[in-house]
């Protein structure tokens, strides 16, 4: 399977992050697309950089303020301050219910606040560029699906599931998965279908296409009464107006088991099926994995060559995306896992 | 003037808040509230404790389920874990756009994310109690006033009016102005002004009121652009639907002079004469105070007797309520200045 690399993610290192009110190293690091490039190189998969520029598409699936804001949130930052060159930013207040978010205020850390649903995805200077080169995969990939590849993977970070139209948030800032959907829809697909296997909710890209019965979003995860992001991913949202019932929510609760874990695969592999989707998109978090230390499903590596060749058994032309994942060191053996199942199935 | 003032405020200590990304010692201190009744006394006005149940009225300006929350929210975070006894909590994640309002996580972050609009409202163990002996103290006033009293003045911390009505925000819980306005309502009177003063906008007491024109809200404040809240204060928001017209916002860029903090008052003023309202409530935040920490207009202690005397001319039974002021020191005497004017005018 052809995967897309891009060497810019490296330029998106915070240092830290909070965690349970606590300053604590950033578990969404660096090393973890570094482990799965070097799996993936191991077991002879070619490793090509996005040749695709994802500006149109993103324009498509964001609104173009928050572009706008993303891609000069560092000089905006440093503008305040440049004393700030060593500082993250953080946000600390929120439009929530009542408050505005239709206007975009003077002051930094509102603007922060109001293109973010909590504090979880700290920025550096590098953070556009390497979400962007993201972006940039997830499209080059869509267009080599295009041309006939059967099956790419994007082994991308900064992950993007959880990022909306407007905001980023859980380490997301431009939402990769919906940009691949969007740009196989742009490149001819009629019906694209998104699974999404990470541990927790992809709020961002169910959001997106919420509205919409073009784009299938299914979504296995952590329910969002106890798990991140709490706010969306409940089984009762299945879509609205044109997209009423194009959405599908499985949540199982913590602890499940890789046993039930796989009997709601094939629930969501069956509405996958029924829906006859041109391409198939897969945010495909490896935070299920029972090593995961900030995530609570079961999954051993070997039960991720069963996720791949199920993948397989869709027979969709079908496009990968790294999502979550944060047992870094095994992060490489799971998702090669996934990619050798789906090509030797 | 009456003055009503609880000593259940010091219940509501907290250690530590954030500020600019920083743990640093709470502004919104106990001894803000030591130094007002101090003060008031030492200028021979007699102090009383409130006697009113606030709960009826509090159930008309706040929902139920955040009530609920607010009041088994210490027993809830120690339901986690006992050892979080001597840890204060704050959220981490919002329900902004797309994210859902209607649902109520299990996890207890979650639920405080949900009825927060930022992280600057540190919560302990006694806040609950500290927070409705305000609104009792609120209440109180509202029936001083029913019985003929001209003034009463409420100096009660936590402040109130960022809180909308079902979420806590800026220090504060419960809005204890909302409160005594929704109280006087009850009591008889057709028409409420509210005034604030605060340096920072009421955005709780402002949403509370939006669609109402029997509670009139006329507020003085920081521009949003670059102030605390940021997403609400504009000039622009006039009311909605039977509150139209009945919203009046008139923000000032930091650094505003005296001289042009009081024309703004004369138009405040100007708003609630033409309203002709059976009863005045005011917000009375001193952070307007050139010594301010964290403001930026430009009021000396002998403005406030300005303000005062000004409020007198308004004719209406008045009930004044301490919302913000960090200049701790100069607190007392600023609140004083503003009690005494209003009685010897």
């Amino acid at each position: 399977m052809i995967v897309i690399f891009s060497s810019q993610h490296e330029q998106h290192a915070p240092e830290y992050e909070f965690f349970r009110g606590e300053r604590v190293p950033c578990f969404e690091s660096p090393s973890r697309a570094v482990f799965v490039a070097k799996e993936l190189t191991a077991r002879g998969h070619s490793i090509h950089a996005p040749v695709a520029d994802s500006r149109t598409i993103l324009s498509q699936v964001h609104t173009q303020r928050y572009l706008d804001f993303l891609e000069s949130s560092w000089s905006r930052w440093l503008a305040v301050d440049p004393a700030n060159a060593s500082t993250q930013p953080f946000p600390s207040v929120w439009p929530v219910r009542s408050l505005r978010s239709d206007i975009e205020p003077d002051n930094f850390i509102a603007q922060l606040g109001l293109y973010s649903m909590d504090n979880g995805s700290p920025m550096v200077a590098g953070t556009w560029v390497a979400a962007k080169a993201g972006a940039d995969a997830a499209v080059s990939a869509a267009e080599l699906l295009g041309g006939g590849e059967q099956a790419v993977f994007c082994a991308t970070r900064p992950p993007g599931h959880h990022a909306g139209a407007d905001f980023m948030g859980g380490y997301c800032f431009l939402n990769n998965a919906a940009v691949a959907a969007q740009a196989l829809r742009h490149n001819g697909c009629d019906r694209v279908a998104i699974l999404d296997v990470d541990y927790h909710h992809g709020n961002g890209t169910q959001s997106i296409f919420y509205d919409r019965s073009d784009v299938l979003f299914v979504s296995i995860h952590g329910d969002p009464r106890t798990e991140y992001p709490f706010y969306l991913g409940y089984a009762d949202e299945q879509g609205e107006a044109e997209g009423e019932g194009f959405n599908l929510n499985i949540p199982m609760h913590a602890g499940t088991s890789s046993e039930r874990w796989f009997d709601a695969l094939e629930m969501a592999c069956s509405r996958i099926s029924q829906y006859r989707a041109d391409a198939l998109v897969v945010s495909l978090g490896l935070d299920t994995f029972e090593g995961d230390p900030i995530s609570k499903f079961a999954l051993r590596s070997d039960d991720f060559i069963k996720l791949g060749a199920r993948l397989k058994r869709l027979g969709l032309p079908t496009l990968l995306i790294l999502e979550g994942g944060y047992a870094t060191a095994t992060l490489g053996v799971n998702a090669a896992n996934v990619v050798d199942a789906f090509d030797q199935t």
